[in-house]
C-alpha cells in the first residue's frame, strides 16, 4: 500500500473528489431493543413510584400534594418527551434556525463580495482581484474544513440518505462532527456566488440534526433507540430539509418521498408533513421578526395576473420547453458525470492536483468567477447577479422585450442587469443559459457541501423567460384571439421553465409543487405539469437521475428501478438469475467443514440446513457468528480448560511430564491459531483488546482510503441506517453479536500479517501455564475440529426471505425494494437450491443477463457499460469494498471476485 | 332461512343500506401469467413475421416497401397498445369526459329544479311541492336503479377501494353493471341538489374505469393480465378520481394515496401524476371548449390580494378554525354512525321501511328538501343555493360585515341568499353550518352513490367564513399596525376552514393541496398547513375517518392503523398473540390425518411440516388442494379403477361372484362420499358439471346475503384485487387450482343437505359397473384412507411468510400492511411454534390483548367497543362471513368461533 504512494494517493484524491465512503452494510443489529424497553420501562415504573413515596414521607408536613403534583407532572412531561409529534417540533424548529442562520451568514457573504466589489470601482484589475480572490477563499476554505473534520460531508447527500434509507449503513454519515463540517462547508461553499446550491446538503443536515436528536432524547427514554423508529424519523428529516430550504413543506414531503423513496409509508407522510410545515413556517417567521418580510408569504413571490394566467394556445410552448428541459437534463446528469470521469482519467492533472488537495477547487472557482467578473465577459451573462436575484429577476412579470410598442420596459434593480448596451436581452439569456450549464455542471464536482438543484432552478428559469421572451416579441398583443388583450406573461415561462429543468434532472414530479410553494402562485398549475411530466419522460428514458447518477459513480450499493413498461421484466424469472451454487452448513457439520467454508466464502450470510440430502433451509447464520462458533471452539481460554483438566487427570495418574519450552511456544503457538484465523481473545469482555478502534482523523493528507481497513469492522452502536430487513429477525443475544463483530478485525486476514497484536492479548488467564507443544496444539485443534458444531449458542435467523424459482423479476424487485433485502434464499418445497443478491438483481435489470436468447437491456444500458467500463481500473476500489465487506476481510487484499468485478 | 322471512329482509335492507358485500379475500391465483406471456409473445413475434413475408410475395409489383411499411407501422402501434403511459392516457381522457358529462348533467338537473321553482312563484304551495317533488323522484330514481342494477355501487366507494388495494377480492366491485349504475345514480342522486358529493364515487368510477380499460385492452396484448401490474393500475385510478373530480392533480395523486394505502410505491405515483394531470387537463379544456371558461382556471378561483394575504398575528384564529374543525370532523363521523346504528337498532322503523324499500331516501330527502325551501326555513339558510353556489359566495374575497364603515357590501348575485332583512349574517352562517351539519351526515346514508367530501367541505368553508367575518367585525381596519391598512379577508379563512373540515373527516392533509388547486392560490399556504394538521391531530385522536369508520359499519376486512406515539407496541410481540396450537400435516402423513384436519378445521390453508417431532416448517398447502387430493384419492374414478383391476384379477382366477343391487346402490354410495365431503367428479376436466355458476342477479327483493352461498367459491379469473401477498409465491399449476375451486361448492358440507345435485354425475365412465356394496365401498375408502398421502401433485406454497416469536408488534405490523398478509407462521430455527393472523393482530392493536398485566389500548378503543357490540347480533353476519369464508363452508352454519366473534 505504502509502495505505488503516487498512484494510489492519486486514486485517493479522486476518490475524495467525488467519492463518498461506506463500510458497511445493514447488519443485522438492535435485537434487543425490544425487551430493554421493557425492561428499563419496568425498572423505571418502579423508581418513579418509590420517589414520589419519599416524596410523601419528607414532605409531609407542607403542602405535599403540591410537591406530589409538580412531580407528576415532571414525569409527564419526561414521558412526553418520548413522543414523536416533540420529536418532530424540535427537529423541525432546529432546521428552521440552521436554515436561517445559514440563509443569513450566505447573505453577508455576499453582501461583503458586492461591496468590496463595489468599493474598488477605481481600479478594474484591483476591482477583478477583489472579485476573484473572495470565492477562491471561501472555496478553498470549505474544501480544506471539510477535508479536515469529516469528508463525508462532500457533495450534495441526498445519495448517501437514499442509501440509508435502503438499509444499508454508511459510517460516519450521521455524526456531529458531518454536522459541523457540513453546515460551516456548505455556508462558506455557498458564500462564495457559484453556483451551487442548498437543498441536497439540507436533506442530509436535516437527517444529522434528527440522528443526533435522536441520540440525545434517547436520554430520556428507550423508545429512540427503536431501529425502525429510527428510519421513520430519518424519512421525516428529509422532508424537513427541503421543506425548510425552499419553505416548501408540500414539495419538500413529495421531493423527499420522490427522490430518497421505492416505498413510502403513509404514516411517515404524516409525519414529514408535521415536521416540514413547522419548519417551514418558523424559517418564514424568523424572517418577519427579522424585518426582511412584511408578513409570511413565498419566498420567490410572484405577481403574475390571476384572472387570465395563460390561454390554451400557449399550450405547445410550454410543451415544447418541458420536451427541450427533458434533453437539457438529461445532457446535464451526462456533462457532470463526462466532468467526474475526465478529471479521473487524466493522469498527468490527477498527479498535479493530487499533491495539493485544495488546488482543484481554487482552480475551478477561479476560472467559474473570472468568466462571470462584470466587467468582463460577465456584463453579458448577468455575471453581477446573485443565484438568488437572478432567479427573482427572471420571475418577474414584466416583459424585458417588448418589440413594437413604445413605452420600453425600463429595466429597474437588478433586471438592469439583464440589458446591454449592444447586444440584445435574448444573446443575454443565451449566453447565461450556456455558460451556467456548464459552470454549474463543474461547480459541483468541487469537493465542498454542495447541492446541484438551485443553479438548475436557475437554468431553467432562464431557458423559460428566453421562450417566454421570444413568444412576448411574436405576439405583442398575446394570443387570445376574442376581447381583451391578455399579453404574454414571460415570468409564466420561467416557472414553467424552472419546474421542468429541476424535475428533468433529479427524475421528480414534485418540482411542481415546489415551484408553486416558491412562488406563492399556483395559477399555471397545467403548464406546470404538462411540462414537468414531459421533461421527466424524455430524461428518464435518457439518464438516470443525477442522485443516481452520483449513486453509482460513488459505486453506492442500489437497485436500479424497473422502468416504464418493460414487460421484458415480467419474463425473467428467478431461476434464470440466481445463484446455483450456493454455500451452506449442514445441522449436523463438523467445525472443520465450518472453517473450510469460511476460509472458501466470502458471502456475509451462510445459509443452515437440515443435511447435505434433504436441502432442507432452516435459516440462515451471519458469518460473524461462525467465526465466534469457531474461535470459542479453538480458543485459548477452551484449551486452557483442556489443559486444565488434563493436569487434573494427570494428578490424579501421577504422571512424570515435565513441561518444557513454555516462551518459545508462545509466538509459535500464536501462528498457529493465526493459521485459523482465530483470535486467542475469549468471546466474553476481554480487557486488552490488541487493535482498538481507531477513531477516523481523515488528514489533508491521507484520506480515506488509507484508512479504511480498521475502519472495516461493523461499528455495530451505529442504529442509525437500519431498515425493514431488520423486521425479519429478532433474537435475545444481540450483544454477543456486537462483540463479535469488535473481535473481526482480529479474526480477518490481516492476522496474518500483523500477528504482533494477537501476542499482547496472550498474557492473560494465569492460573494455568499453557504448556502444550506447537504439535500437541496442533492435535489438539484437529481433535476440536472434528467434533460437532453445537448450535446452541449460535444466533440463527430463522426465517430469512425465501423466493421461490418461478418468481418473476419484477416481483423480485418489489420485494427487495419493499422489504430492503440484500439477498433472497430460492427454496423448492422447503428445499435450498438456490440464492438471489442484489447483484444478480442488479445485473439482470440493467440488461447483462440473456434470457431465452433474447438480450433484456434498458434503453441506457449500452451508455452505461461503456461509461463505467472507461475508468473501471480506477473506480472499482470502492465497489470491491461493497462485495468485499461482506466478508470482513481487507479490501487490498485480491479476491477471485474480482476478474469478475470488472466484466461488471 | 326462507322461514323467519321479515326480520331477515329487514337484515338485508339493513346490510345494502350501508353494507358492501365481498365475498373472497384473495387467493393465489394468476401464476401462470408470466409463462403464458413468454409463450404468446414467442408466438405473435412468429405470426408477424410471417405474415410480413406473405405480402413481401403479394405486393412484388407494387410500391411493397410501402405496404410493408405500414405493416410495421400498425404493428407498432398495436405494441405500443401495451405501454402504462397509452393506458393512463386513455384511462385520463375516459375519466375526463365522465367526469364533465357528469357535471354537465347535474347543472342541468339543478337548473331545471331552479326553473321550475322560478316558473310556479304565483303559489308557495305549488313551489313547494315542485321543490320537494324533483328530489324525491331523482332520489328514489336513483337508489331503485342502483338498487336494480348493483347494488355494489351504493355510497363512496372509497372504503372499498382501499379493501381492494389491501389485496382483497370484492366481489362484483369492478364490473361494467356496477360502472352504469354508479354513474346515472351518481347524476341523479348530485342532481338532487342534497349535500352529496362527487369524489368519492369518483375515485370508485376511476378504478372501475381502470379495471374495465384493462379488460379491453388485454385483447391486445397478455400484459394487462399481470395482475400486481392491475393494482398499481388501480392505484393510478384512485389518482384520477380525485384529479379529474377538482381538477386537482396534485391533491388528487395525494389524497388518493392517503385515504386507500398503508404503503405506497413511488412508481405508482408517477404513474397517478401522469394520468391524473392529464385527466385534469383535459377536463378543464372541455370546459374551455364549452365556453364556460375564457382559459384553464381552477374550479372555484378566489382573487385574494398577493401582497399581504394574511398577517402573522391572525394565526391564532387559523389555529382555532383548525382545533374545532379538528373536533367537528370527529363529530361528523360519530354523528354519521350514529345514524346508521339508530336505524338499524330501531325494530319498528326497520320494518316499515323494509317493506317499502325506497321509502327510506324518499322520506330524507323529503325532511331535507322541506327544511331547505328557500320562502320557508331555507331563507335563513342560504337554502336556495347549490352547493357550488354556495362554495363560490362562501370564498369570495370581500367582507360581507362590515361594520363601523358607511360603504355597506352590496351583496350582488348569489351571494344575496345570505342576506335575510330581519338576521344578521352571523345568524344565517351559523344557522347554515347547524343545519348542513346533520342534513349532510343524514344524507349520506341514503342508499345511493354519493360522497361526504364536498359537503364537509363547504360546511368547513362556511365555519371558516364565519370566523373570518367575525374577525372582520371585531377588526374593521385589520391587524396590521404599522403603515398601510390591510383589512381581514374572510374568503382566507373560509378556504382554511374548508380544508380543516375535510381534512379531519377524511384524516388527510391533502386537503390542503386540493384547496389550492381548486382555488388557484396558494397564498394561505402557512395557515391551511397548520389548521389541517391541528384539525388532524384533534381528529385523529377522537374518532377513526370517515372511511374507516364506514368500513368497519361495513365489517370488510382492515387493519387498524397503529397509532401516533404508542410505545406499548413496541413491547408486545408475537409470542403474546400468537395462536399456538396450529393445525398442521405431515409429509408422511395418510390420507385419514388429512381427512380429520379438514374437518376440525376452517383454516384456509395449512401449515405442511416435516413430521410431529421435529416440526419443520416445509411450506403451507391451500384447503382446496388438500380436498382435491383426499377426493382424487377416494373419487369414484379411482374407485373405479379398482373395480376394473379388481375384475381382470378376478377373470383370471375366473371367480363366481355375481354383481347384485346396482340401482339402489348408487343414492346410498353417493351418501356414503358425502360423509366424506367428496366430489364423485374427477380433478380433470368434466363434462356435465353438477352445480353451474349462477351469475349474481340481484333483483330488489332477495340482494346479496341469500345468493351468497352460491358466490362464495372463488372466482379465480377476476385478477383485479391481487394485492402484494401473491408474490411470494407462484407455480405452474393454478390453473388445476382454479378447477379445484370451482368443486368446492361440492365439497363444502352444503353438499349434505342438497345430495341430489351430486347423483347427476353420477351416471358417466359406463365401461365398469360399479357392482360394490355399501360395506365393500366401506372397507375400500377405509383402506384408502389408511395410504400415505402423496403431495406430488399437490401446490405446496414453500415460502409461507415466517416471523421468529421475538418480533415486535409494531414490526408485524409493518410486514401485514408492506405485504398485505392475513397470515403468517411463526418459526423458531424452522420449527413451527405458532401462527398469527389479521385477527389476532387485529386484537393486538385494539387493545383486547393483555400482556404483562398492562391492557395496552388506543384511546378509542373503549368507544368503538360499546359502539360495535351495541348492534352485534344484527350485524356480525359480514364478520362471521369474513372468517368463515375462509373455511369455504356456508355463511349460516354456526361454528364454534362464534361466541368468541361475539366477544371482539
Amino acid at each position: 500500500m505504502a509502495g505505488d504512494g503516487s498512484d494510489q494517493r492519486a486514486l485517493q484524491y479522486e476518490q475524495t473528489l467525488m467519492y463518498g465512503r461506506y463500510t458497511q452494510e445493514l447488519g443485522v443489529y438492535a435485537k434487543e431493543e425490544a425487551a430493554r424497553l421493557r425492561e428499563s420501562g419496568q425498572r423505571r415504573s418502579v423508581r418513579d413510584r418509590s420517589r414520589t413515596l419519599d416524596l410523601l414521607e419528607y414532605d409531609k408536613g407542607r403542602c405535599a400534594k403540591c410537591r406530589i403534583c409538580t412531580v407528576r407532572c415532571q414525569k409527564f412531561l419526561i414521558s412526553r418527551v418520548g413522543e414523536d409529534w416533540i420529536f418532530l417540533i424540535l427537529l423541525g424548529l432546529l432546521m428552521a434556525l440552521v436554515s436561517w442562520v445559514v440563509d443569513f451568514c450566505i447573505a453577508i457573504c455576499l453582501q461583503a463580495q458586492k461591496w468590496m466589489y463595489g468599493g474598488l470601482d477605481s481600479n478594474v484589475f484591483l476591482q477583478y482581484l477583489a472579485w476573484v480572490t473572495y470565492p477562491v477563499v471561501l472555496i478553498t476554505f470549505s474544501a480544506g474544513f471539510t477535508q479536515i473534520l469529516a469528508p463525508q460531508a462532500v457533495g450534495s447527500g441526498i445519495p448517501e440518505m437514499k442509501t440509508i434509507l435502503r438499509g444499508v449503513v454508511l459510517k460516519e454519515y450521521l455524526t456531529f462532527k458531518t454536522f459541523v463540517a457540513k453546515v460551516i462547508g456548505l455556508t462558506c461553499a455557498l458564500g462564495s456566488g457559484m453556483p451551487l446550491g442548498k437543498e441536497g446538503p439540507f436533506v442530509h443536515i436535516a437527517s444529522l440534526c434528527a440522528a443526533l436528536l435522536s441520540k440525545f432524547m434517547s436520554l430520556f427514554g428507550g423508545i429512540y433507540e427503536n431501529e425502525s423508529r429510527n428510519i421513520e424519523m430519518l424519512a421525516a428529516a428529509c422532508a424537513v430539509g427541503v421543506g425548510c430550504c425552499f419553505a416548501a413543506p408540500i414539495g419538500g414531503v413529495l421531493f423527499s418521498i420522490e427522490v430518497t423513496s421505492t416505498f413510502f409509508a403513509v404514516r411517515n407522510y404524516w409525519r414529514g408533513f408535521f415536521a416540514a410545515t413547522f419548519s417551514a413556517f418558523i424559517f418564514r417567521v424568523l424572517a418577519v421578526w427579522n424585518r426582511d418580510e412584511e408578513t409570511i408569504t413565498a419566498l420567490f413571490k410572484t405577481r403574475f395576473r390571476l384572472d387570465f394566467p395563460f390561454d390554451l394556445q400557449e399550450l405547445p410552448a410550454f410543451a415544447v420547453i418541458g420536451i427541450a428541459s427533458g434533453f437539457g437534463g438529461a445532457l446535464f446528469v451526462y456533462l457532470n458525470r463526462l466532468i467526474v470521469q475526465f478529471m479521473r482519467k487524466q493522469k498527468v492533472i490527477n498527479k498535479f492536483l493530487m499533491k495539493k488537495r485544495l488546488l482543484y477547487p481554487a482552480l475551478v472557482t477561479l476560472v467559474l468567477s473570472t468568466l462571470t467578473f462584470p466587467p468582463g465577459f460577465g456584463q453579458f451573462m448577468a455575471g453581477k447577479l446573485t443565484q438568488k436575484e437572478a432567479l427573482v429577476t427572471l420571475l418577474d412579470n414584466r416583459t424585458w422585450a417588448k418589440q413594437g410598442i413604445a413605452e420600453e420596459f425600463d429595466y429597474i434593480g437588478n433586471a438592469q442587469a439583464w440589458r446591454h448596451p449592444q447586444v440584445n436581452v435574448f444573446v443575454t439569456l443565451v449566453l447565461f443559459i450556456v455558460m451556467k450549464f456548464w459552470m454549474s455542471a463543474l461547480a459541483i464536482t468541487i469537493p465542498v457541501p454542495s447541492g446541484a438543484f438551485m443553479p438548475v432552478f436557475v437554468i431553467g428559469a432562464a431557458f423559460g423567460r428566453l421562450v417566454g421572451e421570444s413568444m412576448a416579441a411574436w405576439f405583442p398583443d398575446g394570443i387570445h384571439t376574442d376581447g381583451t388583450i391578455y399579453p404574454i406573461v414571460p415570468g409564466g415561462y420561467a416557472v414553467v421553465g424552472a419546474a421542468a429543468l429541476s424535475g428533468a434532472v433529479t427524475h421528480t414530479v414534485s418540482t411542481a409543487v415546489i415551484v408553486f410553494e416558491l412562488t406563492g402562485q399556483i395559477s399555471h398549475i397545467l403548464p406546470v405539469m404538462i411540462a414537468v411530466i414531459l421533461a421527466n419522460a424524455v430524461a428518464q428514458s435518457l439518464q438516470p437521475s443525477l442522485y443516481d447518477s452520483i449513486i453509482r459513480i460513488k459505486k453506492l450499493p442500489y437497485l436500479p428501478e424497473l422502468g416504464w413498461g418493460h414487460h421484458e421484466k415480467y419474463n425473467i424469472r428467478v431461476e434464470d438469475i440466481m445463484v446455483r451454487d450456493v454455500r451452506y452448513i449442514t445441522l449436523n457439520c463438523c467445525y472443520r467443514d465450518l472453517h473450510n467454508v469460511l476460509l472458501t466464502g466470502q458471502l456475509k450470510t451462510l445459509a443452515l440446513v437440515e443435511s447435505a440430502e434433504s436441502m432442507i433451509l432452516l435459516g440462515s447464520i451471519e458469518r460473524a457468528q461462525l467465526q465466534s462458533l469457531l474461535s470459542q471452539q479453538l480458543g485459548r481460554a477452551r484449551r486452557l480448560q483442556y489443559i486444565r483438566e488434563r493436569a487434573v487427570e494427570e494428578k490424579k495418574r501421577l504422571s512424570i511430564v515435565s513441561d518444557p519450552a513454555s516462551d518459545d511456544n508462545g509466538s509459535q503457538r500464536t501462528s498457529q491459531e493465526v493459521r485459523f484465523q482465530i483470535s486467542t481473545e475469549e468471546s466474553s469482555f476481554s480487557p486488552t483488546r490488541p487493535v482498538p478502534h481507531k477513531p477516523l482523523k481523515p488528514a489533508l493528507k491521507r484520506p480515506s482510503v488509507v484508512e479504511r481497513p480498521t475502519e472495516l469492522p461493523t461499528s455495530p452502536h451505529d442504529h442509525s441506517g437500519i431498515g425493514l430487513k431488520n423486521l425479519f429477525c429478532s433474537s435475545p443475544d444481540a450483544e454477543a453479536l456486537e462483540k463479535n463483530n469488535n473481535m473481526e478485525s482480529l479474526m480477518s486476514p490481516d492476522i496474518r500479517r500483523s500477528s504482533k497484536r494477537v501476542r499482547i492479548s496472550v498474557v492473560d488467564d494465569e492460573d494455568v501455564e499453557d504448556d502444550m507443544t506447537i504439535r500437541e496444539i496442533a492435535e489438539w485443534e484437529e481433535r476440536q475440529l472434528d467434533e460437532q458444531v453445537n448450535f446452541n449458542n449460535c444466533k440463527i435467523d430463522p426465517a430469512p426471505f425465501q423466493l421461490v424459482e418461478r418468481t418473476s423479476l419484477h416481483k423480485t424487485h418489489t420485494i427487495f425494494s419493499l422489504l430492503g433485502l440484500d439477498h433472497a434464499y430460492v427454496t423448492s418445497i422447503g428445499r435450498l437450491i438456490g440464492v438471489v443478491s442484489l447483484k444478480e438483481l442488479r445485473k439482470a435489470i440493467e440488461g447483462s443477463v440473456t434470457v431465452k436468447g433474447v438480450k433484456v437491456r434498458p434503453p441506457l444500458a449500452s451508455f452505461r457499460d461503456s461509461g463505467t467500463s472507461s475508468s473501471e481500473n480506477e473506480t472499482t476500489e470502492l465497489h470491491k469494498l461493497w462485495d468485499r465487506h461482506k466478508s470482513m476481510s481487507l479490501p487490498r487484499e485480491s479476491t477471485p471476485s474480482e476478474s469478475e468485478e470488472k466484466s461488471q
